[in-house]
């Protein structure tokens, strides 16, 4: 197995000027999708890849492709690459050190003198945060045939404004066709959890998916002024929505280690000191590893809610938004994942995602595979998001290898 | 006692015709202060006070003013009115009762030859309901001198736009100073309670206010994804915000029937499905008729708030917003109602105001009182709030009495 390394000081200084764009003061980036300073990320990215003499393709839904070529001809490349959007005022190291990785991997292999059977190709996908635009892992959706593009298009942000309005004002609507095929995907990324630093490891080799369902739950009461009805007539639809909130942690709780169950989104629109609230939205997120097992919690939180409701004098109601089925990746590409970990010298375990990646669409359409590296207390969609020069190159390191394996026919 | 009724049916339609004014599909208004739905229902009032012969002042804040000449020169008048802005989405009662009712006074004056002594002023108050600029109170605060008027113009909703921008654009930046002497202030209103409706009784000889104390409080953990973190590491501020809500409640039910505790507004700033909650503000408003009673609750409230956060990791911040302290009305005013009540064969009782209304402020420059009459289950800032013709118009009819005895010298 080669062992190149990648150019430490180089990958550094390319993370660094990246996590200039739309920096925040406590040191993170607030760059959501297809706003200003994502074109500034992305406009970087596209300078970066023409110096390297890679010209970067877009295709209509703004995902961004820069090739290297290989040997052979007609073989479908190897998909390298992550996401330059993020969460509001979160971290620097979520997506972009999977694009950024990939960039210095096509570097190193231009100064190392090697060609590849098959091309490689570094993407950038479109919002993949989801912060702007629902759903998240909308552009790798639609490139692995989930989402239809031209609806896809037509979807707006909290002020009406398009994705397709947003392509076009920041140069981004590309006319290729979304979509074409590839012979395997690969995804460097932060963990964004505790395992390996907890264990002290290196490079996580990524087993999966867990499960996630989005619902969009709907707690409805009665409006009424805060101060002349005796309180116990009231049907507070936000009393009720905070004992579900309660209630879905409990629930949590009872299910460790595995699951996870957040409320996120939370919003009262009668939104007045003077008002009992009459009507709560609020989005349950609950992931678990195995898909029954999600099935069955899903079960207990609604009914716990319908309970609630109940009790209380009000009426739930409950939306999917979404839902992604656990996934299993490739047994062939986890294995040159150690395999290249042990060949530099790198601790790894093997743990599953937590988090939704533009990997889980890519799974669907090719093999695929994410390699994680450890992240500060596994604090991430936060500021304090933090992961070591020295993490980001041993994960690179592995990138480098694990992409020469996929990319040798 | 002068026991001259008002004319049901034009007070009715004039009831009716306002209530159009941003009306909204299920019965209520929308007309949030000087938006354009408020500036229409400012226009009609203008007009058919000028109709009448009473050109309408309209003062820096806004205030609208039309007078009756009394009889005796120098006399100062007796200020009669409510307001005309709307929560959002809410009733249709709230306010325009106190100023279509002080109208049909007027009117009927005009119609029996009837001159008091002293002048009387009908007002409508600019933003009493404070949903769309805070604090609520507003301009009668001004009036009143317990808000500077030029620190209240720079006042801004949401969207940064000012109170003195608004009153331009709308027609209704006036040229008279804020604030005259009066002799005393009267204002009729629906109770927006049950208290009237479970005693079957007409007329509300209102005794007073409930202190009213409303605090914003920072709830704060760490944000971090919503996927791989253990969920016992969570510091999660919306849980801790959840168990806030439902604390607050139970203390609330705990000094029944006199508190009134009630988070009416709460937001989430990550606002992602993938966001465990790092920051959430929520108001808390607290109401009881005892100062002293008021001071313990909220001290309560605090100290099981702060409980919460400890238990959670999370650390919680409290700044008070606005306290009105508990007010008593003049007794010889409520006197008045009573003996009107009694003289048209209206049945009566004395309650608090549990709700802010302007006469809060005016209490403090006035003799102040205040008539109360029955709504539909005590349903209010909600657009099915109700009350019926016959019950608007007998609180006119007190109105009209309790006007003429505050107007003779």
């Amino acid at each position: 197995m080669q062992t190149i390394k990648v150019n430490r000081a180089r990958l550094a200084e390319a993370m660094k000027r990246i996590s200039e764009v739309g920096a925040t003061a406590k040191g993170g980036v607030h760059r959501l999708a297809l706003d200003d300073k994502d074109k500034e990320a992305r406009d970087l990215l596209r300078a970066w890849c023409a110096d390297a003499g890679y010209p970067v393709r877009v295709d209509r839904i703004g995902n961004m492709f820069a090739r290297r070529p290989g040997r052979i001809a007609g073989e479908k490349p190897v998909l390298i690459g992550s996401h330059l959007d993020s969460q509001p005022r979160a971290g620097r190291f979520d997506g972009p050190v999977g694009v950024i990785a990939a960039l210095e991997v096509m570097r190193t292999l231009d100064e190392n003198g090697i060609t590849t059977d098959r091309p490689i190709d570094l993407v950038n996908w479109t919002n993949e945060e989801g912060a702007r635009f629902q759903p998240p892992l909308m552009a790798s959706g639609v490139f692995a045939g989930e989402f239809d593009l031209e609806e896809t298009l037509k979807r707006q942000d909290k002020q009406g404004v398009s994705i397709g309005a947003e392509l076009q004002r920041t140069g981004y609507a590309g006319l290729e066709p979304v979509g074409f095929p590839v012979s395997s995907y690969i995804e460097l990324h932060i963990e964004q959890g505790v395992v390996l630093e907890q264990a002290n490891k290196t490079i996580g080799v990524v087993s999966g998916f867990v499960g996630i369902r989005d619902t969009r739950v709907s707690v409805i009461g009665e409006s009424v002024h805060a101060g002349p009805l005796p309180m116990r007539l009231r049907k507070d639809a936000l009393v009720g929505a905070a004992k579900m909130v309660v209630a879905a942690q409990e629930i949590g709780f009872a299910h460790a280690p595995d699951a996870r169950v957040t409320v996120g989104r939370l919003s009262v629109p009668s939104d007045s000191h003077s008002i009992v609230p009459g009507k709560v939205d609020l989005v349950l997120d609950v992931r678990h590893p195995d898909a029954t097992r999600l099935d069955a919690l899903q079960a207990e939180l609604e009914a716990r809610f319908r309970g609630i409701a109940a009790e209380q004098g009000l009426t739930v109601e409950f939306e999917t938004q979404w839902y992604y089925a656990p996934v299993a990746f490739d047994h062939g590409m986890r294995q040159q994942i150690r395999a290249a970990s042990d060949a530099y010298g790198y601790t790894h375990l093997d743990l599953p995602s937590r988090a939704g990646h533009d990997a889980l669409n890519m799974a669907k359409v090719a093999p695929t595979s994410m390699i994680f590296i450890p992240c500060l207390k596994g604090i991430s969609h936060n500021e304090a998001e933090f992961a070591t020069d020295q993490d980001i190159a041993a994960g690179a390191d592995v990138l480098l290898a694990a992409t020469l394996a996929a990319a040798a026919r």
